[in-house]
């Protein structure tokens, strides 16, 4: 099995079980469809335990065993992330208090109390269950431990919890009062007992107090997993722990889940996964745009561990839950499927295998739909790719080659969505990250998208936009970075605050003033229809909106364009500055694409033996013997690639020779090197 | 009286019994205005009970003698619509709770706990008082019970009536569990007691639960009904009973009142009313169209009991509650009130018989304004239609003509709407509904809109479209009437849910493959601005958009248009299959309202002796002996229309030759035939 | 000190008390900006009370010593505005209930209860510590009582005080059930323990309830400032009293707070300030457009005493709770200073001196910004306002010579703007009020915003857009005003509700329709995209929208214009009627700001010894000696002007010749005459 890319997905037979012949079809069509692995029982409690203290464990059983009849393998779920009734009804406290202080009732899921001392324990004893009971299956492969952490509690447990959580980081009340600058609207605390949780019925406009509770509600999360995991990994030691993470890119945002740092987090999993639900096909944005959505994330949970990580949960038609639910074009799943490969999925998971019958899910697309058959084009999907991700299973385990990093922090975008100035209705941060991130991925230039907590002397390049809060430990690093030959880039919003959201007083911190040789003075936001211009010294004029630094260089400093109008017209508007061996750039506007592409065409080149039309992308991954190149169509239209050298394409085995070639819509090849 | 149309409306003397003059100016304007009945006493109760147990009729007396001494009739009212502020501050219980948990407060009205012990004990006892006191009153017509019942409460009585409720329907908790698929996400209830109504707190995502609270809050609104009604029909068992129904078509919605299944309550009142409040002069469409939707409601309304109903309030100017209010262009209340009428309505009555002085409703057009003039334009109009109505009398109890059904259920309705996929924001049931209407509307086809429950038999066409939940009991019912020679449309969305919101497994339930000879699979939701096209045999294409659904044809179905573009370009867009006696359309995409006119008018034709200019709509009824044509210009301009046979309008009195005639803007004739 | 206009601002010391370099810094700047004058202590309750009954007046001693130090004078404020922690942690009953009935949680500021006993105790204790230990402080110049009031409050103790008031207003209960017409949905109460105050969960359409409230929280907080000045009344009976009034004119808005009725508030109060925050730059409307929303409230503030008044916020660069907020660009902060001192303030102080360095407030625009810089261009900006105040303090203590009053009646806003009918979507009583402004505005007239009980015998010209609600005291002094030599203009919606929102029955009031010479029928009441057209007997044509006024003219009514469609085409749609010694004009429809230019200049012509281009704005200020004149471009252009005799400049000190002169973009000038 370790040498075979996942393809599978949730399985919930626990809907099923008055059907065994849906449940015999099941396995029929599994080995059909040329899947090898399953996430059993993520919502199994009430069938696991139907009644408090009595377990059923027989159909799980016989599941396990079929699967591994076949030689699939199976991702065994705890089942924490749905409380069963009898549950809820006996121990109300596991259910959630919302931030207007009502306790919620029964239903829905991912809305437990994280803190529930009941609900811990409740979660301890099925989770031994289920380790003691399948610790030497043969099938069992991984823990998918619960589903899509998310949401917050405001019970007294919480509220508790959250005081000793600010006691511990704090200290003393005095330290506490100075990072909330609490001295303003007379809020100085006496004591910690005074502190509750955000909300709309008290104090909301604390920003270290937003902060710090979305810090808490991180902690918490990752405390109750931990909590979760401690029987797996008492008694099953060796078997790896995931847990999948989501992502925003079914509308114009683009972001992973924003709920908890990843950084923290990811340190607590073997492998990273996450649920990834584009939405192609779509009237706002070309498909190609979509893609380089869904690349981005992708990068970002490659490296949050520096290596492959699985889609967990994918669909290979439509969801039920965007605005508007599209089914994908034929080609699309192969391509898009492909696409997470290339940069870094080892498996393409499906939510679900099966479309339940009722409820609000049953029109999520799954591989066998309610027609029970393996002929519908769906099903025909699923299958090609289940062949091809067999034929090209040497993929598995080889690395992505990036010298560029763009520097994600959630902790700083809580921040920047959090401050009142500027612009109120949306700093933009995604939207920004996502258009330096595409300006790299138009020229197929592999990027990392890292957490500010990882080691930057690796890359050649380090991008950080819109770093509103830098704390002290990360400016020092960037300080080394540039300081050691490192080139850096930033823009407008820099070092403001500190990780307290205290404003560094004096102006932009000194080791950043030195790196970037400028001062940052006013900053100009921009209404909608307003826009300035960035001029080059040669000329070449590009837009500049929403947001104009406006700022001072240091002796030194290289003035690459200026603004083009307003008050500041003629002031630096990007900049270069060399400090000792390498080199720091500030971009002062909002810009397009089309500036960061010219921009950052100067500083890094793509290193392919391949070339294609616009909106082919290429992408490698490559081990110790060989490079491998996605190449990918994400248009409707058939387009050009010419090759170097003869190189094989490992999906059909057959050799494409150099010079050029023909690549349909939504075509792939994987090309060996 | 039983030879008259209603004319009159909502009297509230119990507002100006301090104003004497006001209560003798009003019975000289009712004399004056040729008005005939009234509703008296809706919100009166605390006029007719000022303290606990103390009644006061004296005031109602003398209003019932006076009207009475004119030859009016009375509509008596029972006042639970709105309680006595003693009531409520003595028993809270009678007030809601709502769906998150709060309880209400006094004030407003239309929202009394239906499950309340007290509030059915009160309610009973104040009409008890009313029907022996009025019994023998000769002005006593009908019982107006309550008024617009609507709303839900979430209170613990209610909680346990919906408990009940689901235990009489589902017998056992393994039924309950399987109908609400509730395995999914580990909601399998152990018993009864754990299930509460759907809530923003707690569960509001499985499908059947809130279609099942919807239809427990039907049957809660009619068994309040009846508890309020035991007393009437005890003592006044020959006055008939009838409460007002609402509609929604003063935006670009155009629906009954969602609120109760109306196939239910209407076999308990004896009359069927509703009250109308059309959008006239809008900016969005064309006077036409308002009329259209008008029409549309009214048809079901009628057709609800298959007989003549009530308008039972109206305005003769405008409403206060639209966005924007404007008053009725001159000739636009004779018009609209005939154009009731035209689809079977006895009676117009009107919100209300003079102006409130205070509080919300002051400015909700009536027929006495606050000049308590009897000289100005609207109190005019009112009066003319108050002659017509006496003119055009033997139209009273004359029937509809129709022989196209258009199936219209709001059980439907609920589900599709909280169905997740396809297209969330909005699904347009009720836009798509009203669209086929028009296509018929435009061509003067009478169409009936049934209720599923309704005999088929008599129909020789019936639309059925969006029918995305279909009972066993009505796909037999369809299967059996094309079986016998009728033609059924049916469109997307077809036949994809039961009662119980579960899919059915094995794709399109097979009485219906075998009528329209089709299996569906996959349907594509479109963004606004994608369009597919629906190309017939001809070549003439159709723009097709939103949904497209995707099926193949079975051996012997004729396909009659194909779909245009996209991977199902050349697949099937609309089939006919011969089935039996009969014959089944299926039309694949949402289409224009040029296609459906095209299409209709290949399958059924107008049989009128009267034709007319676009925006006139020919209306007919009849009875044994005369066929009667309201022949209505809903357009700003004059129009032309051509008899075939000389006919008199029975407004005028005057006859009308054979061959054209102009017809002025928003003109009206009534012509017998 | 009272020979200088105020400059300077809030100045929040406590904030930095752990920063003694910063705290000396702030003396220092605040000599070298030329400011003269500080609120101090506005949050600082935590400062000075640490925890309850323990004292700490160290600090601002020493601050009152410091700005004494340098000449400077401080408005001492009363820290209610932000209790600290301990308060209500201890007592809880000091933070509101919100009309929902949940209990506020400690959090944010202007929340507290003014009923709460607890809280006007405390207030009192440390108001009073306050006056007695500075009473004899020579810098203490003024009280600045607490901050921007406004909210409400559902608690126990206000809902007992609503009830107080009610029957302290209606004596008995009949009254109050006359007055709310609640006989109306059976609301008639039987005693006022009966009545809560308007809210989502009970009564929110009855509306003269909801003005009564609104009336109540107007007296509340009132009679809350009113305990809080007691102390300082009886200590320090020479230090005059002032509260900061709030304005909106960020969006497209133009008013002032609306959450208390200002003639009576203005009352109790020595000086009238307020906090204006215009949103300068935007994408929306003209810099002259901004300017004349500046204005108009400006002069509505100005004329609630008839006196200057002062800013007392402001901001010299940007707010951080604009949707989007931009600095002020060079040149700005002078002009729009002046711009306010142009109408009548005597001072421009800011929010804040000091930029905070955390919380929510932390990017509002200071003087002293986070470099801690004297030489950025905001702090240059804000010098050079010092130095041109110190040059024309000689226009302290000038008048306004208006002849025009414009009358505007927060009450009538509130009644009108709850009136269920016409136009549901936004009355737009303040967008009309500010049209007719503007139509003086733009040619220089000036113009008095009055309330209704000031004295109309000293103006040319009244003009009472929108009178909507008019109280029969009301509608006496506008009939002698006529009677009198008056000139009086009113429009649509005239007249008619009275003070308890009842509808004058019989049509227009007799006194109104004696002095305009006319009847008003209905409204009809436009689409946005439907237009009518106002036709002047000379046959020029104007745009009539959103609302049209029908009415007949009684004999010797002269029509001035009609109606030019619909209808009621051919109607009069303006009219003129000569009473006794005066005249009115009722405008039928409402129109635009062109047809107003051309209506009012009819009526009344500037008298200026200046000319200028249009969007070059002339105040004037005079006192018994001279007359200052205010030349002011607004605009992003260079203007011409021309001076009809030689002036002084008193800015420059220079003096400008008869005859033309430019005058730079943002420009501006004050002409001595």
């Amino acid at each position: 099995m370790n040498d075979r890319l996942l393809h599978g997905g949730d399985y919930n037979p626990d809907q099923w079980l008055d059907y065994p012949s849906i449940l015999a079809d099941d396995i029929r069509f599994m080995k059909d469809a040329k899947t090898n692995a399953f996430s059993v029982g993520i919502f199994a409690w009430a069938a696991l335990e139907p009644t408090e203290g009595n377990f059923n464990f027989q159909w799980l059983d016989k599941i396990m065993d079929d699967i591994h009849g076949f030689g699939g393998k199976v991702l065994l779920a705890t089942p924490s992330a749905a409380r069963p009734a009898w549950l809820a009804q006996k121990y109300p406290e596991v259910l959630r208090t919302n931030n207007l202080r009502q306790k919620m009732l029964f239903g829905a899921r991912h809305n437990h109390c994280f803190s529930s001392p009941v609900y811990r324990e409740k979660v301890g004893i099925i989770n031994r269950k289920l380790a003691e009971r399948y610790k030497n299956h043969p099938a069992l492969y991984m823990w998918h431990v619960s589903n899509e952490y998310n949401g917050e509690c405001h019970c007294e447990y919480c509220r508790e919890n959250f005081r000793k959580w600010l006691k511990d980081k704090y200290q003393t009340i005095d330290n506490l009062n100075h990072a909330y600058w609490s001295a303003f609207w007379s809020h100085t605390f006496n004591d910690f007992s005074q502190i509750d949780p955000p909300s709309p019925l008290g104090e909301f406009a604390v920003h270290n107090h937003n902060l710090d509770w979305k810090r808490f509600i991180s902690y918490m999360t990752i405390d109750f997993y931990l909590n979760e995991v401690a029987p797996l990994k008492e008694i099953t030691p060796d078997i790896p722990l995931l847990t999948n993470f989501m992502g925003e890119l079914f509308t114009r945002g683009t972001y992973p889940s924003t709920g908890v740092i990843h950084s923290d987090f990811a340190r607590e999993v073997d492998v990273v996964t996450w649920d990834a639900y584009p939405a192609w096909h779509n009237d706002y944005e070309t498909t190609a745009f979509t893609a380089s959505k869904l690349a981005y994330i992708n990068d970002f949970y490659r490296s949050l561990k520096g290596k492959p990580f699985l889609i967990l949960e994918s669909t290979p038609s439509m969801v039920n839950w965007h605005p508007i639910n599209r089914p994908k074009r034929p080609g699309m799943h192969l391509l898009s499927s492909l696409g997470c490969v290339a940069h870094g999925a080892d498996g393409i998971m499906y939510f679900q295998w099966r479309k339940s019958r009722g409820s609000s899910e049953k029109f999520h697309g799954a591989v066998v739909d309610h027609d029970n058959s393996g002929s519908n084009r769906v099903y025909k999907d699923v299958k090609e790719l289940g062949h091809v991700l067999e034929s090209i299973k040497e993929i598995k385990d080889t690395s992505t080659p990036a010298k560029v990093a763009l520097i994600y922090d959630v902790e700083n975008f809580w921040a920047l969505s959090d401050a009142q100035g500027f612009n109120n209705i949306d700093k933009q941060y995604h939207q920004t990250m996502h258009t330096h991130y595409r300006a790299f991925w138009t020229q197929n230039i592999p990027v990392d998208v890292i957490t500010p907590d990882k080691d930057l002397t690796r890359y050649d390049l380090v991008v950080a936009p819109m770093l509103y809060m830098a704390s002290k430990e990360l400016i020092t690093k960037l300080h080394s970075y540039v300081k050691n030959g490192g080139t850096l880039v930033a823009t407008y919003m820099l070092g403001i605050v500190n990780e307290n959201d205290l404003v560094y007083l004096g102006g932009l911190p000194s080791p950043l003033k030195e790196i970037f040789g400028i001062n940052i003075g006013e900053t100009d936001s921009l209404y909608p229809t307003q826009k300035n211009a960035l001029i080059m010294s040669c000329g070449k004029e590009y837009e500049a909106f929403d947001h104009c630094a406006i700022f001072d260089v240091l002796p030194g400093t290289e003035v690459l364009a200026t603004y083009g109008s307003d008050f500041y017209k003629g002031n630096p508007a990007l900049t270069r500055n060399a400090f000792d061996k390498g080199q720091a750039y500030f971009i002062g506007p909002r810009t397009g694409e089309d500036f960061l592409v010219d921009f950052y065409s100067g500083l890094i080149k793509a290193d392919l033996p391949i070339n294609g039309d616009e909106e082919v992308s290429i992408q490698e991954r490559r081990n110790e013997k060989n490079r491998y190149f996605f190449v990918m169509n994400y248009s409707e239209e058939e387009k050009e690639i010419s090759l170097e050298t003869a190189m094989e394409d490992i999906i059909t085995r057959q050799e494409m020779t150099a010079g050029k070639h023909r690549i349909k819509p939504y075509g792939v090849f994987v090309l060996k090197h």
